[in-house]
């Protein structure tokens, strides 16, 4: 890409256009809040009601042997698609702390590796929390959290150190949830081998819109939120990838039903399923499940090679306006300048982040909306999601931007945040 | 009730027969498996509808400010006035085995109770699954499973001795799911604390349609499923009981950061909720959460005790009915006769049970449809939801029942049976 193209002629050559009629939009809002909640496609609506209201309202119970048994296996099949898996390999269902959760535990009790869970500064806390709670439940000791010296970046060496020093199970977010950072996967799962350790990679960030391989990059489990770039909706269910060599060795600590070698025959003991169903609990939670399919639908068809070039595409013309046009006003980037260090967000930080921020979601008067999100203490993450974005929409966000501080309209903002901001 | 009394005089003195017309109701079909999945709430399909439109399409991430963070407390709240529970002793979320999972960890954790887990021959396989899991987890023996003399009900003494035996953590189905028997709460309650044990109960089988009171019985801790007779759709979110003064004794193995005291503070460090709150992991399921809602506030509506007085008072009818009817012609009845130790759903087997069952729910000609459920080996289950289901309809599948074996239409159905029964 030229990087002094037009955002006019960026967004005439982008192959993508069309997508963005498939969900649904508000006039007068650029949303750039995918990272956190991705858009609902129209289609995703009536496959919601054409479910309730025909296979829950009519068909009811007969429904699980028609539609909804297969539905995880089917949904995690597309999911595979994605991230270059093989069919058998993800399985869809619960949420990524609980598959987190699942997954840890299952390494742990296997004593494949050693008995050392790590991760890193720059991870979502959540993940830090869970490996936390399965330190206390083994009685081993806590989670090693490796510091880098920035949020914006993970020092590659001070990691490799500490898998050298301590052997174990790493858990890694292949994109920060910061400053987009992305890990050099197959380097680290490489080294991890070598030294007898493994990890677990968090690819809530990535999934949907950064060209995952799990194959060349010799990725042996991962786990990754759908509602994200995925536009699965509110709290859609996560999923969960293990190797198929490393599916046999593993074994879930919550031994529920559907992950039963034959849930419906009810018999008095447990026998895992042999696939990876066996990580399955209790009854998945259909709607929230089905509603998830039509978004991955949309990416399958828009190619994922299609949807990761037009990100990589976005962040750099984003990433050169903000250095023409906000670094002069105050703003820093806090993401990588090089895009194979990159996810689909672009964060900036200022002296007034959180100011900025409300500026761009409540303007005064009919100027347009901006929809980032924020980290604190002094985030603001915009969320470049290639299906519903254009260029314009990133040149009308670094303006919006520009003239809030040059107009200095963020004194007129609270200072004070609500819970989830 | 008098027993002799028509099933048309029946239906005229219900309080509850203007219910029928608040669900989905399908044409010459009587629909019994509410004991499985209850039926879709017309109401419900207008609140998905509109919170996928307006709350995720337009709203998007602002509805967890303005709808979704206290979404889970507040079905959580609405489940409670249910079974007499406190506003924060109930959280929604997840399905019944992560919480059972959830709930018999942190109880092994605790220390309170010795760490002998126990279930009963009576119970559901996948909580049986669970907690062999848990031991497993733990390293501690595996759970003892009391076993009674049939399916029908439990032998309160062998209960009883066992608990005196191996006093620990026991979880029990308050109604069973294949007799339909209920535990005496309170008693076992009360017997297990002067023997340093504690009952977790289920009450997937009972919510909804049994006057729980988790005071007057002594109830401790509870989990339950709401896709039975809430009507919460396929998959609904579970919910987890804990008695306030134990929430503080307790804490979940699955941290995640909604479990944590301030999830939106990014802390490097787990410190749980104060409340129940803290039982919660990842991001909840919405849509499949905001289904259950309105099941649960048809319920509250009718009034619990107006619901259980009609399940009791049909129940009753249907079970004189099999004895003068069906019992001559090979049925026996499989659930108990007396209604303090009966739940909601009524339990026939047959020598034909299977081929029975397909007569019901796939007649021949333009007889009505009835839809039971079966649980192997035997098992036909009629779940009498007082919602919507009238003594009318239990005549009506009572005179098919007859006909069905007085005119051997059994013999024109197949042996073989599909995954889910």
């Amino acid at each position: 890409m030229n990087q002094r193209m037009s955002s006019q002629n960026l967004d005439k050559m982008d192959k993508l256009v069309h997508f963005k009629s498939r969900f649904y939009n508000s006039n007068n809002e650029i949303y750039m809040d995918g990272n956190s909640l991705g858009k609902l496609p129209i289609q995703t609506k009536n496959q919601i009601s054409s479910l309730v209201e025909n296979q829950w309202g009519k068909n009811l119970i007969r429904s699980w042997n028609d539609h909804w048994l297969e539905l995880p296996k089917r949904v995690g099949y597309k999911i595979a698609k994605l991230i270059n898996a093989d069919k058998e390999e993800v399985l869809v269902g619960e949420s990524t702390s609980v598959n987190l959760y699942k997954l840890g535990c299952a390494l742990v009790a296997s004593k494949i590796f050693p008995k050392q869970l790590l991760t890193d500064s720059l991870n979502f806390p959540t993940d830090n929390y869970i490996l936390d709670g399965i330190c206390k439940q083994y009685s081993v000791s806590k989670p090693i959290v490796i510091s880098h010296n920035s949020d914006l970046r993970a020092d590659i060496d001070i990691l490799k150190k500490k898998i050298n020093d301590c052997s174990g199970i790493l858990c890694l977010s292949l994109v920060t949830y910061k400053s987009a950072y992305r890990y050099p996967m197959k380097l680290l799962n490489d080294y991890a081998k070598k030294n007898n350790s493994i990890i677990i990679w968090d690819l809530s960030h990535a999934v949907g819109v950064v060209d995952i391989d799990v194959k060349k990059t010799n990725t042996i489990v991962a786990i990754g939120c759908t509602y994200k770039y995925l536009n699965g909706g509110p709290g859609s269910p996560a999923f969960i990838y293990i190797k198929k060599s490393m599916i046999k060795k593993l074994n879930s600590p919550i031994q529920g039903w559907f992950g039963h070698k034959r849930p419906f025959d009810f018999s008095n003991n447990f026998v895992p399923a042999d696939g990876i169903e066996k990580f399955e609990a209790g009854t998945q939670h259909i709607i929230s499940l089905a509603a998830l399919e039509t978004g991955i639908d949309i990416t399958l068809e828009a190619g994922i090679k299609n949807i990761s070039n037009k990100s990589k595409q976005m962040s750099t013309y984003m990433i050169s306006k903000i250095k023409n046009e906000l670094t002069p006003l105050g703003f820093i980037l806090e993401s990588p300048e090089n895009f194979d260090e990159r996810g689909s967000h672009v964060t900036l930080s200022h002296e007034h982040s959180w100011q900025i921020c409300q500026c761009l979601t409540n303007p005064v008067g009919n100027k347009i909306k901006v929809i980032p999100d924020f980290r604190p203490e002094r985030y603001i993450r915009f969320g470049l999601a290639p299906l519903y974005l254009s260029f314009n929409d990133i040149k009308i966000t670094v303006q919006r931007l520009k003239e809030i501080v040059e107009n200095k309209e963020y004194e007129n903002k609270k200072k004070g945040r609500p819970i989830v901001t």
